[in-house]
This record gives structure tokens, sequence and C-alpha cells, in this order.
């Protein structure tokens, strides 16, 4: 579906991934943890390029990039571009600097500001804009919300344990919204069987990999009401989850033993307690949280504990397609998730994403684009598993019922959680 | 499904299994090429293994186990049952030697003889140990097709290129039903839209995995008819295939960069012109036969190389449910695949494993034992991709339409080809 | 031997620290390319950090540490001060920042000088500070020389290329002192055989491992009077020296064939000539200049290839111990080997450190000292090999004839060269 | 020197080889426990390759190998003889057969004596093979201790433990010679300081790495009189020995836990006693006896827990050429090292052999041959140490006191133990 411009979310998304390096250094910007996760400074290059390379290339005569060596520097995975920097060595550049891809964004900004300017005075641009900006704009905030979890990744291997973001009034033992765990056991709500149709239709955006809606048969299942919480998951613990094999897939069992996992990323035992590396700093474990930075691994142990087992995506799909879309996102205040307010089927969206039980896999009849964008997704459809409903680390909206993230079965960096299902 | 104890069954199958190793040496027998492979002798020991310890233990009353360090040492993975020798140093032990795991076949052979003997007076006997004793025969049937692959992969790490056996008449350039490949294009064959039922049903034995039997909602497709042919593999090659990353999976493309793969498993150019290494030794390529020992990362690429896809498991069952099991199985005297016989849609038995596009899943409400058994195949669930049909080295008899095979994506020694589909 | 104290070495060295990262901006000072090389601010925090660990804690009554994360942070391999951070993971804080570092340093400065005035009037105190201020100044000039060689392999890990200092002029080209190879071949110096004192003996400071003076018996011997050359080493790589096994150690041709190891380290081939990455940045090969950079392997390597061998460290120790200590160190301007200018045995000192055939052992007689400062040297002394006479990366007035460094064969990334002998 | 042609040693040797497969199976012959051991029928082959290769080939008008396809199966390390079978692989190689390899034997055997006949009459032919059978006598003798290494490091990896000899009257509890440990201290022979003459002189054989002889000057040093017993090193072991970094080389820390080493291979803690695994099967630790299959660092560690240190290869060297070249060999009955018998300085040879400090190094005017036998030893001379003196497991006659082993610090498979000494 054409998108219409819509040159303010342009400006927006832009703005945005600036202020969330606010206040952190040149350092903090220029580090990389792992293989898997970036520099701020190559997030704030990236999402640059990706506006050089797809829109102002192509659509703004006689463009003059800034640095020719940016199509290397900054080119993610997109062959059909060219040759990429490795990304394990993002972490190796100190030149260009910050300030240089400061730079660099402004170059790209002014540009695109001329282009967006231009095209108010051209139909023919204004069509062939609408759904590249669309998708530079989605990009950019999925680049957001992988700043926070790269960022917090880096901070974690740090034993200053520093803080990204002090919460409002400075104290950092209780988060806002955080509340004692309710004594309540889980509740389900069922759904009926039937042909459903999934996948995304209408006017709005969504990425390819949301395409095409077709028709899947759902036998009844349950769902729980609200995510698994920490207490939930201290349970699991206390009661050697972790260490009882018929809990567990086999490969997720090796993959525990192998690097020592006995309790979700960021968490460690002092004293007897368990504490937590937050955004916000360490903290106690709230119990009434939902449990977050766990594996697909331990989401699946974890519900084979719990007599459950995991939603397909198709499932989660179904009953969320009825909600609305509001939830803890990254402009709540906490980043961290809290408990999801109300009651029912409650924290669908945000708080954390939610491990389904579903391989990331192409839709019927999903085509990917013949150009370079159309390895934006499909060629990362195999031994992935797909999470719904974003995060609280997600931009205010950017998910929808039908939006598709995907991870390898051992990723614990993102702000991953469980919700239960059961066949009925 | 209970079923009905067939004792028959049970004798045909250790007979075969010893078959397998007939006029082969103890060293053959001894030696490990691979972590995922394991020496002959362990196969031998380990059916033997699952009979002591599912069947006498639990229901020949007084039974003596040979020696109790069997229980450690030919144990495969079930944790239930106690810990394991580890899998990658199966190739370690001389001692027991071969002629000690014959012996122990025989002394429980002897005691599954008396115990089925007693269960022909004993109808509760007779009703225990039905299904028992038919998915040790399956157990057992399943181990004959890896002691194939296993030494198929040992022998070909073998610089002589040893023949395993000698096809009829003695000449190895030519297999039995080997032809020149038919100038014909690929035809493929329509299927309506619906929702099917898809998983076992009915009184026949099947794996766990293959339940429940459920529904699920295709969209109408296609299949092609033939599965691909070692020619038409022969231009993906040629049209520069393996070095377009355009056609692959990101994460296939890394691994054939990293693993030097530009070939299927077991051909090597000499002198301008490929070979294959085959059981029979090595010999020319056949342009009309299945190509085979492809990962599931090639088998994708090259149904994107021909616009096409490969099946999902659901598509494949059911076209297939409508076909005979007939095929090249490992009766057929080749054991190296060749080119289906007969119109339309054929080879879909036999022949080659055909690689699904569908992850390995449960399905809705599949619930494993809760005993030791029930590791048979619930906890392999994950990181694996669907193969269906059966190959040249499977036991006749052995599969069916409903029938799940899985492994890894870069999996090749097993006898696994590709059969296209595509959306209409 | 007890040392004087010298308050204005202490100040000198603390200076000439600091003087490296000149220019140099917080992310390039934070970034770490390899686990054998550490960011620059963590060396000026660990110079630091051996200061008030092994003086200012001792004897500075009532000293308070700045912090005592510091501790841990920034120790790096003295097991009995305590446990470290780990050496790899250095490059992972971005806290404390450089500005916090320059405050560390500050802060015992400024401890330190009044440490050293007290002294003043206080001859015991002096007593003891005198032998333990001579250590940590060596041991601030030698992570100087760690600076420069780290940081030069981070900026070759960029495809930028970039420069740390221009040279005079601006001329990256040229650099000062090179000169076209003269067409002389390797002339050679003889030593008659005899029984010879070899370690340090006298006032001056020397590291533990020059000690105990002893005697050895050295059998005749020559020794080229230069370096090997660029010019000498592009005759090797044109003969096929790398690709020769009968040159090489076996575990060296392995090391190379394992890492496709065709040039010394920073060397790359552009359009058929080789040029090579400096602190100046990128540049022609200098056919007169040492070569540099190349490990144990390849100097054992090119000796055999030349008909002659590696010096043992005695043979270069009673070489060099009737020579001046003059040449090019880090005060000279460049920052790259030059030729060493004169006649008969020259560049013995500075210009590069030179591969000696000899393994770094302890001398008959050394005993570390029994405290923590005993893990500086003693711990090592194994697996590596000794290299004598200092680089243009030492700093001036840092080495004598008796200096012994030392790193495992497979090292590149230290201004390592070639100086050949022979038997006779 | 060259040497006398000695026919029935050539004999004898190869009867040897032979003697020590005596009772192993087929399965046993063909097994390789890791990359550093053979297959006893690798042993077998490789050895008759060596005649063929370089007395056969050259001096046997009209030799025709039996197979082409030896020269690279069975080519060590040779690249003057041609391109090698990978050793990580010689443990998959089920074909040839050990029959095959019996039978090359034979053919090999077969000529040599028709060529050892012909010499007989041939004073020109003598003259060239007598040193060439010497060494591939001396060879075939290396091989022969190899294979009790590597097939005990085969058995080791078997939780069967299985006895590879039953010793005399089939009580494997007591070795032979086995007894009590003395309450005596270690007590010390003295050396006083002196230029001494080193390695190989006279008629007899011996390796071109023991040559040249040459001059070293030696400080005054004490030698220990005896090894270090198991009882010695029990008390390491429970001093803390292992987790004390103080003791230990820097790298041998990291090795040690990096491997979860704590104590020496193939000890095991049963019920809170040490007990051992050796040829003969499991035992009890006999405190008396020396300790064997430590590494290097070890070794080191061990030295310096005592106060001492390990000689170097000269003081061991002049200390043994004045003892007698006796003790326990492979011919001893006992395949585990026992308490030497005797007063003073006693066991240099044979029981364990005895790390020295010295780096293995070529001798000052050292040149290996220019052909491909020149690859024996000189291409090793790098990251290993000397071990001197023999084992229980080297044949008898085969070492002398110039007599120069060595492996990697981290070897533990060898019988190698530790003589402590210390400067005075």
């Amino acid at each position: 579906m054409a998108q219409c411009l819509r040159p303010e979310q342009f400006a927006q998304a832009r703005a945005r991934t600036v202020s969330i390096c606010a206040g952190l250094s040149a350092e903090d910007c220029a580090l990389q943890s792992m293989a898997d996760a970036s520099p701020l400074k190559w997030h704030l290059a990236h999402t640059t390029w990706f506006w050089e390379t797809f829109v102002l290339e192509p659509h703004q005569a006689g463009y003059m990039p800034r640095d020719r060596v940016h199509r290397y520097l900054y080119n993610s995975y997109y062959n059909g571009v060219g040759p990429q920097f490795p990304r394990p060595q993002r972490g190796l550049l100190s030149r260009p600097s910050l300030d240089d891809v400061r730079a660099y964004r402004a170059h790209v900004d002014d540009a695109m500001a001329r282009l967006l300017e231009e095209a108010g005075s051209d139909a023919s641009l204004t069509d062939r804009l609408g759904s590249l900006v669309a998708l530079g704009t989605q990009h950019e905030e999925q680049h957001q919300e992988l700043m926070l979890t790269d960022f917090k990744h880096l901070l974690g291997c740090n034993p200053l344990a520093p803080v990204y973001r002090a919460v409002a009034g400075g104290d950092t033992r209780y988060l806002p919204g955080a509340r004692p765990a309710r004594g309540d056991t889980q509740a389900w709500t069922g759904f009926d069987a039937g042909v459903f149709a999934t996948g995304h239709q209408g006017a709005g955006f969504c990425f390819d990999n949301e395409t095409p809606r077709h028709r899947v048969f759902l036998a009844p299942f349950e769902l729980a009401e609200r995510p698994v919480s920490n207490g939930d998951f201290l349970r699991f613990i206390a009661a050697g989850g972790y260490t009882d094999p018929s809990l567990w897939l086999s490969e997720g069992f090796d993959w525990a033993r192998e690097n020592a996992i006995d309790a979700p990323l960021y968490w460690r035992r002092l004293d007897g307690d368990w504490r937590v590396f937050t955004l916000h700093g360490e903290q106690a474990i709230d119990p009434g949280a939902p449990v977050c930075h766990v594996s697909y691994y331990e989401a699946d142990a974890y519900a084979r504990f719990a007599g459950a087992r995991l939603p397909t995506e198709h499932e989660w799909e179904h009953a969320a397609s009825r909600a609305p879309v509001v939830g803890q996102f990254a402009d709540h205040g906490c980043l961290q998730p809290v408990a999801p307010g109300g009651d029912g089927l409650r924290g669908l969206f945000g708080g954390v994403w939610e491990w389904t039980s579903s391989s990331y896999s192409p839709y019927p009849g999903f085509a990917a684009r013949s150009d370079a964008i159309g390895e934006y997704n499909g060629k990362f459809m195999v031994n992935q598993y797909v999470l719904r409903g974003g995060s609280c680390a997600t931009p205010p909206g950017h998910v929808r019922a039908t939006y598709r993230n995907f991870f390898p079965a051992a990723t614990r960096w993102q702000f991953a959680g469980i919700r239960l299902a059961r066949s009925v």
C-alpha cells in the first residue's frame, strides 16, 4: 500500500534518534560490546546512510554524498548496495568521530529538507517519496530501540553499573509504576476455532514481512491474561528449573550449561537476593513486573514448567487484533518493564516483546522487492523466532498487531518476555 | 493408537540391522567421522540398548543386563534414563569390541525372544508390549538409515573413496536406473485452497510428532512433479548460484563462504568435470537423478534461483496423502538416488528426503510422554527443518505421508534433496 | 642495586605519557582493537594505578585512593594485589571517562608531589622510594611505547588509514631520514670465542630479568652490520619465501597459512606495489629502511632464506655492550624506522627491536621478588622470545645493552625487525 | 659420524614394533584419541613408509612401492616428499585395513631383506646404507614409545579403563618394584662451575639435534638425587598448589584454569583417594614412584613450590654424562614408573622423561640436512621444551646422555616427570 508523504514524521524520527544520545559522551557512543550490538555512533550514521542511499541518491538530482567511504562504513547488510565494513569491527572506528557523524546527519537532514520541500510542489516526487519516507522513518525507529538495547548491553558489561537515565525524583530503587506482585494466579482468555485472516491490510504502513494477508486455521486456545512476572520466574528458579533437563529443549539445555546461565540476563545474586541491572541503574527485582531479557529457550522451558506453551504468532495476532495499541512504550518514563495495568487480557503491547513459538518464515505468497531494499527482511527468514507486541524500549506508535519482530533463540539482550498459551 | 504385537517385525528389523554391516570389518564399524555421525558399532549397541532399557527392564521379570556400563555407554540422549557417554567421543571406544557388541545383541535378542514367546500366552503382556515393540522396531529402522549415512560420511573422508557395496554387474559408473536427463522442463501439479487435516490418523504406527491430527488452511499452490535433478543443479552452479548473495538466506550465504561450499556434499571437480562419491564408489554425475546431499540453505537458494520456493510440510503432506508409498527405498539395489520413473507427480517417496520450508514445531495440542521415551522427539523441536518422504537409504515400509524427519539447516550428510513449490 | 631518588624523572615520565595523547579524542583513547592491545585511556589509568598501588599506598601515610574500583579496573596482572578486570574487555569501559582518568592522574600526581617533597627532608623515605620511583618511571616508559603500538594497531584496523602525527613539512610520502636503498650487500662483523659476562651490572637501573650477571661461553660468530631492510625482504617475498615450507619452522608455516600472511603487518599491495601503513599515514615502501612488524617466525624464515640465522641474546648483548646507546628513538620525529646512518655495526639501538633466537628464560640464579611487584617479569618466562635494542617507538634513554624485551613468536604489532648472525 | 650397517638391529626393531600390538584388535589399532596421537595402525604403516621412502626408493634399483597412495597417507610431515594426509584425520581411515598394513610391512621387510643381503657383497652399498639404516631403526624406536603413549591415551578416554598388559601375577594393584615412599627428604648432588662440552661425540649413533658438540659455561649447581615422587606431588596438591597463582607461570595458571586441571593426567579422585590409570589398569597411587604425566607448567610450578627450579638441559647432560645408561625402560615389565633403586644420583635414565627449563633450540652451528630427511628435527625448534633421560616406555638402548626429546609446555600424555635443580 503506497504511503502518503509525511515530512513531519521524518523530522520527528530524526530528532528522536538524536535525543537518545543526549547527555552521552563520545566514548559512550563509540564502543561496541558484542558483534550483535553496534555503537550508538554507528546507529546515528547508519540511519543517515539509509536516507542518503535509498532516498537522496535516487531521487535528489545532483545530490553529492558527504563522503564516499560512508557507503562502505555504514552499510549494514545490503549486498545490492555494495560491500560492508565488518559488523564485529564497528567498535574499532574512532574516526569518523562523533562530531563528524553529527555533521553527516546535518548534511543529510539539510538535503532531505530540500527534497521534501521540493516535493511540496511536485506531485510525481511526492508519490515516489511517500512509501520510501515511511520506510525510512520506521527503519529509524527500529534503530532507536536497538540503540537502547545495545547501549544497555554495553553498560551492563561495566562493573560500575552506570545509570543511563535517572528516573523522576532520582530514586532508582523503585521504578515508576512498580508495585508489589499481586497474589493472583494467572487467568486465561479463551478463543474459538476458525479460519482467520492474518497479516496486514489497510492503508497504514507495514513492513513487507507482514504481508500478504492470508488465511490460517486456528484450533481453540487460551491466552494468559498477563505476561509472566518476575515473581513467577523466581519460582521457576527456586524449583531448579534451570537444571531440570525435562523442562528444556535439548539445544536450550546445552546452551544454558555451556554459558552457565541460571537467571535472566542482567540479573545477579547479591547476598542471596536477586538484583537486576536496568537503564536506571541496578535495582531490586520487582516481583510484579514482567520478566524480561530471557531467551526463547528460557521462555519455552518456563512455559513447560507452567504446564502451558508459547502462543503461535497467529494466535497472538488473532488475540491482539481486537486490542488497542496502548501500553508501556519508550515514552513512558521508565525503561524497564512494569506490571501492566487494567484487567483481562493486558500488556499485549509495550512492556516486553513476547516470544511466540513461530519460526520466522515468509507468509504464503511473500515476495521481497527485487532491489537492494528487498534485503530488509526476507533474507533473515531462517533459524529465528517471531516476537510480538513491542517493549518499553519501542518508540510509541511503532508497532501494531501484525508487526513481526524476530531474533535467534539464544537472544537475550532485547527486552523479551513470555506470555503463555494453552490448547483446549 | 495402541499397536498389535508383531514379533516377526522385531526379528526382521534386528536381522536387517546386522545385514547392513555384512562384509565390514571391525575397523569399519568402530570409527566416527564427526560428532553428528556415530560408529556403526555404536548403532548396533544403541538399538540393542533401546530394547533392553524400554522393553526388557520394565517388562521382563528378573531380566539381568549383560553389563551395567551399557546403560551409560549406549544411551544416546535420554536424561530420564541417566547420564550419557559424550556423543563426540563414541569413536574412542575400541572396547567393548565389535564381537562384544554382537554378543550383547545376542543376549538381548534371546531375552526378547523369550519375552515375546511369553507374551503369546499372556494377553496383558501382549497389550503392554504392542506399542513398545512397534516403537522399538521403528527406532531400529531409523538407525538403519543413519548407519548408511554415517558410514557413507566416514568413507567419504577417505581418500581411497572405498566402495561399500558393488552394484550388480560390478560396473559402478552407471547406477541401476540411471539414464540421461530428459530435456523436459519442470511440470507442475496444482492444488486448490481449503482447510485440510494434517497429521496421522488410523490404526497404523506413527511417531508422536505426527500427532495430533489437526486442521490447517492451505492457499492454492503448485508442486513440481519431480525433484530437482543434478542437471538442474549444474545449471545453478554454472550460473554462479553459489556466489550470488541475492539468491541466499543471509545466514546460508555466510555458511557457504565460511565452509567454502561450492557444490553438494560428495561432489568434487576432476579435470573440469564434476564427480560424486557414492556408496558404490566415485562416479560421474547422472544429470537425470535427483540432486542429493544439499543443505536447507542450498535448497532454499536453488528454489529462489528457479523462481519458486520450498513447499511447507503441510502442502507436501496434502499432496502426498493421495499417493501410494512407493519409490526407491533401501531395498532397491542402488544406494544413490535415481530418476523417479513414471509421469505426473512422482518421486515423493524414496529417492531423496525433500526439504520443506517448515520449521520443526509441535503440532497444536502435541504432548510428549512424560517418561524417558518422551524425550524421543519433542525436545528437538527448535532450529530444525522438516524433511518428508524418505530416501534411497530408508528401509522399505518405514515412511508414510505424515512422517516428519528433521535436521538443522546446515545438514548435508543425509540423502536430502529438493522439490519446488509455488503459490498461485 | 638501590637507585637514587630522581623526582624530576618521575615528572618527565608522567608528562610524556600525557603528551602521547595530545590531539587525540576521547573516542581515540577508549577503543581496543584486540586482546593484546589496550585502550590509551587504560594505559593512562594503569600507569597511575601503579604509582598509587606500589608507592602511595605503602609509603604515604593516610593516602586516600580516589576510587576503590580502580584497584580492580586498572590492575593489569598482579594477582598479589587482587582480581583484575578482564583484559579483553578493557575496551568496553566508556566510564570512567577520559576526563575522569585525567582527574585520577592529577590526584595521584598531586599525592606523589607531596610524597616526593616530604622525601626531601626524610632520608629514610628517600632510601625507600629511590628504587620504587625508578621502577615506576621505567614502567611508565614501557607503557609509552605500548601506547604507540596499540594505537597504531587501532588505526591500522580503520579503512580510513588515519594519520596519528604528521611529519615535519606535512609530506607523509617521504619520512625524515629515508633514502634509497644502497646497493651494498650485507657486511659482517666478527667476534671471537670466549667466556663473557652477560646481564646487568653497575649502579644504573635495570629490570630484575637482566640479572644476575653471569658468565656464558660464546663460540665465534659474525653479526650483520645493519638490520634486514625492506628491500631485502621484498626479495624474500618475490622469491616465494612465504610459500616455501623448507624455509620455515613447521609451526610458523602453519601460522602463516592459517592467517593468510604474505607480507609484514601493515603492508598491503595496491595495483602491484606494496604500501605500508604508518603512524604518519599510508606510504610507499622505503627499500632502505629496516623491515618492521614481522613475527619471530618470519624473522627466522628470512634468516634461513639468507643463509644465516638469528643471533642469540647473548651474542647480541656481547656485540652491543661496546656500542653507544644511540639511534632512532621516539624523540626522532619519525615514528617509522629509517635506515640507520653510519658505517660498520650500526642500528643496534632504536629503529627496530631485533628478534633473537633466545627463548625468554630466567638467568641462572634469578629470583623474582616475593611481593606483588615480583610478578613484573618472572611469570612470563615461557613461550616467548627475547628482542633487543629498542625501536623508534621506545622512549629515549629507556633501553641499554642488557635490556630484555620479550613477546610470543607470532607477535607482529610491535616494531620488531631482523638482524642476521652466523656461526663461523 | 657415519654408522656401520647393522642388519640385525633393523630386524629387531621391526619385530619389536609388531610385538607392541600383540593381542590388540583391529579396532584398538584404528582409533585416534586426539590430534597429537596417532592410531597404532598408522604407526605401523608410517615406520614402514620411512624405510620405503628413504632407503628402498633411493637405493633399491627397480623397487616397486606396494601402493602409491601410501606416499600420501603415511607421510607424517616431510614436505620434501610431498603432501600429507591431515594428521587429525588419521583416525578416519578404516581402509587400508590393519591386515593391509601388515601386508605392507611384509612387502617392505622383504625388500629390505634383499637389499641388506645385497649390501653384504657390495661395499659401496654398505657404506651408503649404514647411517640410513641406523636412522630408520632409531626412528622406529621413537614410534614404539609413541605407540605406548598414544594407546594409553586412547584407553584413558575409555570409561572401562581397559588393561593393555597384565603385570606378572595378574595383580594390578601393586606394580613390580613399587614400594612405600621412604621418609627421606630430597638429597642433592653438587656440581662445580666450568666450561664443559655438551652434545654428542664419538662413533655411536645420534640425531642431528644432538650436534654439534660445543662448549657451554655452567655456574655451580645442585641436582636432586631422585625424581619428584607422587608423595611429594600429593603434598603440592594438598597445599593448594594448583590454585595459588604465585607458584605458576602466568600462561600455565591460565592453562590449568581453562582446562580444569587439578592433578596429573590419568589421576582421578575416588571417594577422597587419588587413583591413577595405567597401562596395567587403574591403581592406587604409589607415593614412592616418580610423578608422571605432568606438563612443563606443572613441573615448573612444583619446582617453585619446592624452592627449587628445573635444571637446564646442559646441567642435566653434564650430570648424566658420568652415569651409566641404566634404568627402567620398556623391557622392565612394568609400564608405569617405579621408584628408582640405589643411592645417590639415581633414576636419570628411564622411569620418567625429565622436563628441563631449556627451550628446544639449535646448537651453535647446527645445520639440518638439505634433503627431506632434514625435516626430521630442525623445523620443530620453537615453543617446545627439552626433556631428557627416557622413560619406562622408551625402548632399551634408545637413549643416551646427549639425547634431546622435546614437547610443547602443555603436553601431558608423555611419561614426563620432574627432577629439581638449584643454583648455589
